[in-house]
């Protein structure tokens, strides 16, 4: 039986995903091979990475002047990238949390960083109306902090460069993408399988590459020159990632993916702030519609490991918090259905019928 | 239909790999979820990462003091972080082709490296009894290459590390990995799809890193420290690999695949000498067992595209030599069947009895 999947990533995709997904593995479009077998350099595998990039342009409304990527490696790798090509003298990063401090890191290796941080306050929060400097080669933010989930639902705007992490909230609301000049992430939330990374970029970044020697797989120039074929790229993982395009056109695109993610947040939050055992420790104006954290209130606390087992009774899967901040978690990403999210709030609601 | 097919890397796969892999996308082992769905920080998917890598070490028959890794990003990913790991001061790389030029390229980024070629004579040969510096980091070799068709097929040894690529021969033979300080290579040859990339590395090579700062995912200890798990893995890939693992294992593992290698290899490269209109560019002793190299003697040159299509109408793929270097190349990786190959063969002598 399906279950209620509230994974923090991977995570729960399209039935349209995962069936197409499997098929190709047995045999792409009569192809006589599977999706695992074609050549990535063939007309087959072309055809896809070519209807990927261009469903990527169509869905997200991406301008002319940006090229679309499909990469390996993960968005941790990107944490390097992004200073190694770009950061010439200081950047300015946004610390939202754990993300973003593993950004930092890679981006001290290259040059000065100048931080704003809501660490202050455990990082419930997201910090506005902060100063950045005019001689900063970018800033860089997380939109969305999958751990202590905080969002930033608005597309900002900067006079130098911004650099955006959207690796668990993209796809999820229309974004004006001409003012970023970068927007990244792992394909593992909103956008298909582990193991493929996508890289909005800008052009005219490219005239702003760093004076030093930048290995060829870490320059960004090297994988637009190459259309995201410099090297063999995770075939299966891009197959699966146009599915998920495919399955959000039909849908109805990024306006209902905006209104589906303000259903489930909005109930889910409603229940958490209506509960007598149950409370949510982030600001309200800054909650994340992609991962709704709750804790159990300190008199209640001793009930954590019961109310675990007991939606896991009803099949919901995925909710413990991250180990570093413990209580709860229901990552409602673009595939959670409002019937999942119906049921997590029914368990929440029955079983404090019981302890209360 | 099912095509015989010789794709030089993605390449075809064994049935249970695509059907298993298949079957877990629907839904892994009962649990009501995809593999494509399972935190990669859940038991469901930790089985499956120790599994493939006890796997690994089971019929790559690999001793205690090595690590086993699955990363993304690519085995031209690892060509940059050979060096930034391990090159302090000069390395050792032997030229045999197109992705040994391509990892020297990086070496020099990090430091002098000290080149045996064979590019005099196109790459057709693998140069012998050269000297090794006594004082070099390590030495690099590229095992096979897939775009020449030539292979080193014994294991060699040196007084100084020795680093080879083995993206396209491992899981081919048994090899002794006691021999080597590391070896790596992308997945999508003989062991599962692209998107994976496998690094046998041994502990004591984290005693030789380099001085200089190294960005965290570059860093061989930061995925060694968290079992390939520092972040999100390819875990759709690994399952495919782990899958292909079993299938090596069922078919006799190691010993049987060297014994089916040389069967394909022994037939195809008869069939090629005993031709009147095709010859083997590539020295006999150094002839690859995975890429078949063949072309067309000048007087029947004129008939390499009837050929190629001649071959497809018998449902023949991939047989197309890398655009570097034209005429014909048979990819015959582990998962490529003996009838695939008397297909290819009995294609030949037709078209050889028709043109002469």
């Amino acid at each position: 039986m399906r279950k209620h999947i509230f994974n923090a990533g991977p995570c729960k995709l399209s039935d349209r995903t995962l069936e197409n997904t499997a098929k190709a593995i047995l045999e792409l479009n009569n192809s006589g091979q599977s999706i695992m077998e074609v050549s990535h350099r063939g007309k087959e595998f072309q055809a896809i990475m070519d209807e990927t990039v261009a469903l990527m342009k169509e869905v997200l409304n991406i301008p002319d002047n940006y090229s679309v990527l499909f990469l390996g490696g993960g968005a941790s790798l990107q944490f390097c990238m992004i200073p190694y090509n770009f950061l010439k003298t200081k950047a300015f990063y946004l610390n939202t949390g754990t993300w973003a401090t593993n950004a930092i890191k890679e981006a001290k290796l290259f040059g000065e960083v100048i931080e704003v941080s809501s660490k202050d306050k455990n990082f419930t929060y997201i910090p506005k109306n902060f100063e950045v400097p005019a001689d900063v080669d970018y800033v860089h933010i997380t939109t969305n902090n999958t751990i202590r989930g905080t969002e930033i639902l608005e597309d900002w705007s900067f006079n130098v460069p911004l650099i955006a992490d959207m690796s668990s909230d993209i796809l999820s609301r229309p974004i004006d993408v001409s003012k970023y000049a970068m927007i990244y992430g792992g394909a593992q939330k909103n956008m298909g399988p582990a193991g493929v990374t996508f890289v909005i970029i800008r052009k005219d970044m490219l005239e702003r590459v760093a004076d030093r020697p930048i290995p060829t797989m870490l320059k960004y120039q090297t994988h637009i020159d190459n259309g995201s074929m410099y090297n063999t790229p995770p075939c299966v993982n891009i197959f699966a990632v146009r599915e998920t395009l495919l399955w959000v056109k039909e849908m109805g695109g990024l306006q209902a993916m905006n209104k589906l993610a303000d259903e489930r947040a909005n109930m889910l939050y409603q229940a958490i702030d209506e509960s007598k055992i149950f409370y949510c420790p982030v600001v309200k104006e800054d909650r994340s519609r992609m991962n709704i954290v709750f804790v159990l209130k300190e008199e209640y606390k001793q009930f954590e490991e019961e109310f675990a087992k007991y939606a896991s009774a009803r099949n919901i899967v995925g909710i413990k918090g991250h180990r570093s901040v413990g209580g709860f978690r229901a990552s409602t990403y673009n595939a959670c259905t409002i019937k999942d999210v119906k049921a997590l709030v029914q368990a929440m609601k029955d079983f404090e019928k019981e302890k209360v």
